[in-house]
């Protein structure tokens, strides 16, 4: 019979893999409920080491720095799903618990994997194709019909990687510009909007969810999220229901940010799924009593799940690149809560903080 | 024509004198808005210094370590009163501001100032007597009353440095306990509760003020806090107004805590002030939108006060020594958010973290 462990004490330490602001504002829910934080990052600049009171500096490809951290933290959590399977297995070699799992970072950081693994669930996506040759993909655009969208398998995110075809004359030149990485070809979904479930799954298994938030994106980067999204209760309800069936099937321990596409009828399909906090539910710190933030940590660490119950309705703003600059204007206007990361560069497309702003709950 | 300075851009760093839990939640408060933090203190294990980025660890009387600190920040603040003079003095030559100034640290670490200089303000406080001899003691007590309590005029906190005198046999060996130390008789106030105000001033001179918060103490040590306090409308805002007065008397920059006694008609004084964010005020992180401490920040880094509205009912109660064992517990409860301050060692009545309640509004 398998029991659940006892949670861990304030007093331990939690590992993060990864040092930008997610990692910081980890690391600053996790200082709250009385744990120490270690961050391993390749970077010098951490937007978490700052917050954190240890610091590994070293890469993923680090095998040995790797264990020493894992072996000196009590629980290893990431921020990115990036983390490559070596190093996942780095952990796993000390005993030190990986939460959420390896099954989590493999299903979410290949493409294909991930539409295969949700398939599997009988959970809705775009149409997609694996693309290995030209040919494949002139054959797929044929069938799924144009726009259509290419996007490499691996290592996608904020919109990189991706290249839209409109015109089959574009099929060479977007294979070109792939230079050989694995791809996948989604056909275009027609959504009215897109919205976003942050789930958690306790060590015990129990399931919690925020509301949904309702995202817009531009340039393949997240800009708002409004709080409650303009979907019936019903279309909520299922998507918490999808979320759920995830994080179940991956045995998840932790929060997870699960996309969606809404088409006008009211149908689901999962745009992808990311096996940690998101930028769709920093508005939680704000307008709800416990962030996602203390969620993840909470479950990670074992402690029973908080109640996700939203105080007030919200809108969340991201500040990319020069953005920031209206940190002034921002700071003193009322009902309106700003975050920033600590980075010193604006540079074009980056995120450099947000900004909640609050309404009385309709 | 004297003009308020620009606001302090986020990347600018605020250095903090002390280490302890409120220095640590000024930390993680000034963070958030993107500023860097400097930790200044004696102690190796610091639960501020774990989540700043810098940390000087040096004595308050080591001027040249001061004065290295205070050229390497934007701006300097504390978080305990009884920073010395010289340590202020230090920081004035490297041209850095101190906020509040050095005139708030001068009244409120000496009991004999500071009642002056309420006094001044015609502010009521306890009836009090300097006591320079035991003879004075003695002619103090028998004007004032018995019970009378002798208290230390500097470095007192949490009961420490206090003895009550309830019997003129007890008069000589109360005397001979001060060895030496300057001290003052307070007469004993029959209040019928005790509550504080925790507001702020900005560097524009605009002033804010939480909610009252009715206060219980046992063996001189902050208990709990209830907010709203049980008080008259009228008496709440007598007390917002006595601590607008001490703010403004003092051209003072940042958050203060003043406590005060209320009498069965209603009629107030006060007890003490402490030129800082104060443990009485730390349910503003859970029912508030922005807490006493981004609150303190806002102001020391010229940035606009931010409402101080309170969203929600609370009970703050401090979790003492050995309390903490109960985290479990604690964690597992609805409506209740825990916050502990990463000290290792549970002595007696050391401050191990808080507990805050909400409830809906009234």
């Amino acid at each position: 019979m398998s029991t659940t462990p006892a949670p861990l004490p304030p007093g331990s330490t939690i590992g993060i893999l990864g040092g930008g602001q997610l990692g910081r504002m980890l690391a600053v829910a996790a200082t709250k409920l009385g744990f120490h934080v270690h961050i391993y990052c390749p970077d010098e600049k951490s937007p978490a080491a700052e917050v954190a009171r240890d610091f590994t500096r070293a890469g993923y490809d680090d095998d040995a720095a790797l264990e020493k951290f894992a072996a000196s933290v009590d629980v290893v959590t990431y921020e990115f799903e990036n983390v490559p399977a070596s190093a996942a297995e780095a952990v796993a070699r000390t005993g030190t618990p990986l939460r959420p799992g390896a099954r989590a970072l493999e299903v979410s950081q290949d493409r294909l994997t991930e539409k295969k693994f949700l398939k599997g669930l009988g959970i809705d996506t775009a149409p997609f194709m694996p693309v290995a040759s030209e040919a494949a993909l002139g054959l797929a655009v044929e069938v799924a019909g144009i726009p259509a969208i290419l996007k490499t398998r691996r290592f996608g995110y904020d919109g990189k990687g991706q290249a839209v075809i409109h015109d089959e004359d574009e099929v060479a030149d977007a294979y070109a510009a792939l230079k050989g990485a694995p791809a996948i070809m989604e056909g275009f979904v027609p959504f009215e909007r897109e919205i976003s479930v942050i789930a958690a799954r306790g060590l015990d298994g129990i399931m919690m969810a925020y509301d949904p938030a309702e995202n817009v994106h531009r340039d393949g980067i997240l800009r708002t999220s409004t709080v409650p999204a303009g979907i019936s209760g019903e279309t909520r309800d299922r998507a918490t229901d999808i979320a759920c069936d995830i994080l179940t099937a991956l045995d998840y321990v932790g929060v997870i940010g699960v996309e969606f596409f809404v088409e006008k009828s009211g149908h689901l399909r999962v745009n992808e799924m990311a096996p940690r906090v998101h930028n769709s539910g920093h508005w939680t710190v704000e307008a709800c009593h416990v962030s996602q933030f203390e969620q993840h940590i909470r479950a990670i660490a074992g402690w029973p799940l908080a109640d996700p119950t939203r105080h007030s309705d919200c809108l969340m703003e991201n500040l990319i690149g020069n953005d920031v600059d209206g940190w002034q204007r921002i700071g003193g206007e009322r009902d309106c809560y700003l975050t920033l990361y600590g980075k010193k560069e604006a540079r074009d497309g980056r995120k450099m903080g947000h900004v909640t702003r609050l309404k009385p709950r309709a």
